[in-house]
């Protein structure tokens, strides 16, 4: 089984390949250039030990075309609608997993949604309704995926249209030894994604004595009842 | 020091009254009827042991015109706005925070949010820009507030235009033993109260081992850099 990254270059997208690789899936690399991409792919390998699963690298739509099932799309926001509007040819029934958080240029503590209401909302605009798209992992820091020594340190939010798909995605991510929820339809991802510039806001903040936040889902303890 | 709750005869401004009593302040419950606030605020009194502060009955106007500072607003969002209009010419420079999720009707796992985005939004619309609005609390449940016996469960996202008045109030929800964090302007009210609608969804569903959802801000433990 191979799975795919697009933007799978950029620190979000190769700390994903590696968590990935780590819970022995194949993965491919997605660039807009191949050879970058291979290099990338080359380069992950090489730097870390331990990783059970094989990174490649291809360019995005040779990326798309390989994947058995899941297809995350790990772009800047500012390439979400062209990388998409390039892939939907080719993304059939396969699952894509958004990413993509809109935050504001300048200022990421602040979000800049589109029309859409969302970056995942755009996605299913772009590649239609009957596509099965999912949101996933907007809340994770690309230095925490990347660090393979330590687990991730934060409950993953999913979000989509279709239930069976994003319960697989959550599937998926538990692999990565963190809890995944279902958090409902993809309207869902305006909070989700809104919460990673509330996060950005913490970290950045003298008033807060740590970095990489993230959110964790609490609960009651019984008691007794 | 007394502090308003308007609204404060139902089961989430009851129990941050309790929360606020225990914490050894003064509450004024504002009703609609004066008669029904006082009656509750006895059964309250009456009810629960430890409270070092009192807790007064009013009406609504009667309790903005008594808070000395901060006039809570718990009041269901179908009457957000009227109570907002009501009290608007006695509010002053006192400090509004508002804990009013528009939750859809018939199914709380849905955001019904108003024109202005959210209802912390709505607030400052109907208040006027100079006004002092924060928002808080909506993600913690009527039942974790009321059980005295037992900590809150969850962080506090507080935000609102006004960063000093802001973080007095995150200060004064700190008296209640859990943490509270300044995420943004009133803007990020979209996400932190859409936050609500996804935890009820996760209490309700089947899938969740669990109730009482809530949020907690996690970071990453320092690996010695």
């Amino acid at each position: 089984m191979e799975i795919a990254i697009l933007g799978g270059t950029g620190p979000q997208g190769s700390g994903l390949a590696l968590r990935l690789a780590k819970a022995g899936k194949n993965v491919i690399i997605g660039s807009r250039s191949a050879e970058r991409a291979a290099d990338i792919a080359r380069k992950l390998e090489a730097d870390h030990r331990g990783l059970t699963g094989k990174i490649f690298g291809e360019d995005n739509i040779s990326a798309v075309k390989r994947a058995h099932e899941f297809v995350f799309l790990a772009v800047p926001f500012s390439g979400h609608a062209a990388t998409l509007t390039e892939i939907s040819p080719y993304i059939g029934d396969k699952c894509l997993i958004d990413l993509v958080v809109p935050l504001a240029q300048g200022n990421p503590r602040q979000m800049d949604m589109p029309p859409e209401g969302s970056a995942t909302e755009q996605a299913l605009a772009i590649l239609g309704p009957d596509a099965t798209v999912v949101g996933a992992l907007h809340n994770v820091s690309a230095t925490v995926l990347a660090d393979l020594d330590h687990g991730i340190n934060c409950d993953i939010l999913v979000c989509g249209n279709k239930l069976a798909e994003s319960k697989k995605v959550c599937e998926l991510i538990r692999e990565f030894g963190t809890e995944a929820y279902y958090c409902g339809p993809a309207e869902n991802a305006r909070c989700i994604e809104s919460l990673t510039s509330i996060l950005i806001r913490l970290n950045i903040s003298k008033a807060v004595p740590f970095s990489h936040a993230g959110i964790r889902i609490s609960h009651r303890e019984k008691h007794g009842d």
